[in-house]
């Protein structure tokens, strides 16, 4: 599947922390960066989250801000 | 300011594409990876985003999907 | 590709409306349910997105609101 | 009250998993289609929601993403 | 309609400016603040969104972040 | 840090909730509105949140909704 989301990285999950209803994965992407998503929990399952699969962060444009020093 | 937001990307503006109410902003991040955001164009302007300029691109945890091949 | 969003609704493309940065699309859903979408111009026109074509409309949970009368 | 959102879906509740502080709401809608909603705990129970209950799912326009194959 | 939304802030339409397909409103809520919202031309004009009128600014909870200084 | 989003209302945590990944955070603003938002546990305790600390709500412009009576 294609996807509109403009924000597509290809990382390496790094660490799962399941809560009751939603789960924090963190995902390393290129040049080192970690991304912090929060999804459910019965998606992390679905997908057999677990440190070192191969992933990707997804963003949708409209939820990327900017700030300036 | 530090905001809650788990993501914060240190970059650098790549391209400003500006439409009546909001513009695009291509940021390059770390890797020399390409972040797009939609923000108000108004708040392009106060921030005088153009090309060169240091920013970082910001998303709130739960903005961020996970996909798998 | 396989995605942690929890709602993957298949449809057909009804009408695409582009704006200078955005477009608008309205998708027709089962049960004859129309669900209207706003993405990039860009992605958009990446996608191929006309009348017709066979796509899914894809919503991450925490973005679903529930309302009572 | 009616709301900007451009997707208010007609259903029925089908499932609460209450967690500490959000509740995962699964809503059968027209079709047999299943949304899953995110919202605080506190919601779901201001709002008395229960297997049964007639409700809508609503979704802004800005969070809808589209696949295509 | 009661809707899940943890806040519905009281208001009065300040200036609406539209474009192609989104339209920016200006809301003046309680204390003198100014809220901005994007969302869809098209929902705007249904809901004849004018200066003066009588309006709430609706934010999912979990689109709410937290900064410090 | 300057951010682009257009809604950044000063006010003072009046609550915090922790859940197993997310935390409730409950803030009064001007004219005694109270604001609430998810954000990841973690981020409240980076941000040391507490009754009484001054804060910055954050709201992007296009996660603002707009009803009407």
């Amino acid at each position: 599947m294609q996807i509109s989301a403009r924000n597509v990285l290809k990382g390496k999950v790094k660490k799962v922390t399941p809560g009751a209803v939603n789960s924090e994965i963190i995902v390393e992407v290129a040049g080192g960066v970690e991304i912090v998503s929060i999804i459910t929990k019965s998606s992390a399952e679905r997908l057999a989250l677990n440190p070192g699969k191969q992933v990707y962060a997804i963003i949708k444009a409209s939820n990327v801000m900017i700030g300036t020093d």
